[in-house]
């Protein structure tokens, strides 16, 4: 089950990397010596042959090593993404006014994954918005979104919600919004610095007002204490591990969190919420590109009922 | 002016000889291995940096070595899109029914240009056909096409017509014939085994019964005497040179050719019929991704009058 490096993995872990750094160096000679680096440096990488998300922070760490510019460009990229979601938030709750129940739990669901599309680290996908009426006429692939509902309808659950792309947050926002309504208590996670391409970071969060807006709804905001594009349990922090232990639910959104959680055991039940981008992941998941999809980790362990 | 390697470039050159790779091999892990194997080798050649059409065709032929499937997988292909050719070349001929004078020379050119989209060799370019109806509509950028009418057109002249790729070069038979029917001696040069991607070869004219067409039109069909990318001038053949010496002027299709001609002394007219697929090659030119282009090469010599 476990992504492993595929060929087709080779040109797009490439080509996302090559982009950021000729797009971040000062001259054209600059970007080819720091590409030809890079270039040589990651094929040393994949030989090792590491499970895909790990093996893309070590060359996304790589690359901003030759490069430290790549942080900067995806700082004002993840600025003006959140900046434009903030400024079409109100077009998408106001598509949630007058539902109620499931159907507008289930709304905001699909309001998060839509903001999935907004991932600048997948060759050949261009991070574009979809319209809030889009959204609501877009059906659920392997929906396991009632089972959810199930489990937070009531209230009473400690909810960790792992976010991923920075303009996406604003929508997640959304969702974890509805979550705390239901009466649960919700913690959302994001990267430490320096960051991973244009996931969002504490920075991002201050700096944008999102903190403010998580908080003014009793959302919690924490790091995950590492810059890895999921969570890697040997390299988070000792309070995101608590985080993690105290949850009832996760909820991860976006490929990586699927691709590296999919295989480690957490204990509790994990929804993920995604829309595949690429070839690999789709064809892992079962599901087509550009699809919604809830779908619910394997666990042994159920999740007791709410006290 | 000599086209060398650019950042953008070492993705592209990366990504189509992996895709390639990954489609000729017999397993997963052979493409892996394979893939990883020569992005290791390609990187050691980009940092000769050395001319770009050299080096694309010394990274053609590191892949076919590493993955000799790849000449077959090509040779499919260019079956197929010769087929396909032959069965539109009717429909590309009709416009032409009526037309004299310039203004069917000028369509015939632009048929011959319009199978220039047909090519496999560039990341983010799909090789697609044109409609007949749009190709008479598209209108030439950077216009040399009256210059070259002007010495074609009373006839007399001996004109070496340098093929690109496969399916091209049906379409590229519709302005030969044109050329003979003025009344002057066409010769097209077609590349030698293993060939260049999805370039014509000899093996191709011969089995598809394209050399019968010229043939029948009076048209010699010659090869390069490489398989290299262009006429590199130390890797064609004796007799390949012959034709060059022999040649009023030369018509070189596509982009490989314009990149490596534009610098050589070839003492004589040399017309490039092309549209350009990628940045790089846009950016030279100077006219836009997809625009029908005929550029004649600066040269000092000019052409005596027909005897």
């Amino acid at each position: 089950m476990s992504l492993k490096l595929r060929p087709e993995c080779i040109g797009c872990l490439l080509t996302v990397r090559l982009n950021e750094i000729a797009r971040s160096s000062k001259s054209e000679d600059e970007a080819l010596r720091k590409g030809l680096a890079f270039v040589e440096r990651a094929v040393r990488l994949m030989k090792e042959s590491i499970e895909l998300t790990r093996l893309a922070t070590k060359l996304y760490r790589c690359a901003i090593e030759l490069c430290p510019e790549i942080v900067d460009y995806y700082r004002e990229l993840k600025r003006s993404s959140v900046k434009e979601a903030l400024s079409r938030l109100e077009g998408y709750k106001s598509r949630m006014k007058g539902l109620e129940g499931y159907e507008r739990f289930e709304l905001a669901v699909k309001i998060a994954i839509a903001g999935n599309m907004l991932d600048s680290g997948v060759a050949g996908h261009e991070p574009r918005w979809l319209d809030p009426a889009d959204v609501a006429r877009t059906g659920l692939v392997m929906d396991s979104s009632k089972e959810l509902y199930e489990l937070v309808c009531r209230g009473g659950r400690r909810i960790l919600y792992l976010l991923d792309n920075a303009g996406e947050a604003v929508l997640d926002y959304v969702l974890a919004e509805e979550l705390e309504r239901l009466g649960n208590a919700v913690v959302v996670a994001v990267k430490s610095e320096p960051g991973f391409q244009n996931d969002i970071t504490m920075d991002d969060v201050v700096t944008s007002g999102l903190l403010e807006l998580f908080e003014r709804s009793g959302i919690k905001v924490v790091e995950t204490g590492t810059s890895a594009s999921s969570i890697h349990l040997d390299e988070v922090s000792c309070d995101f591990k608590r985080e993690l232990g105290e949850a009832d639910l996760v909820i991860a959104k976006g490929m990586a969190h699927y691709e590296y959680i999919a295989d480690e055991k957490l204990s509790k039940p994990v929804f993920f919420l995604l829309t595949p981008k690429c070839e690999v992941v789709s064809n892992a998941i079962g599901a087509p590109r550009g699809s919604f999809v809830v779908t619910k980790k394997d666990q042994k362990r159920q999740l007791e009922p709410p006290q």
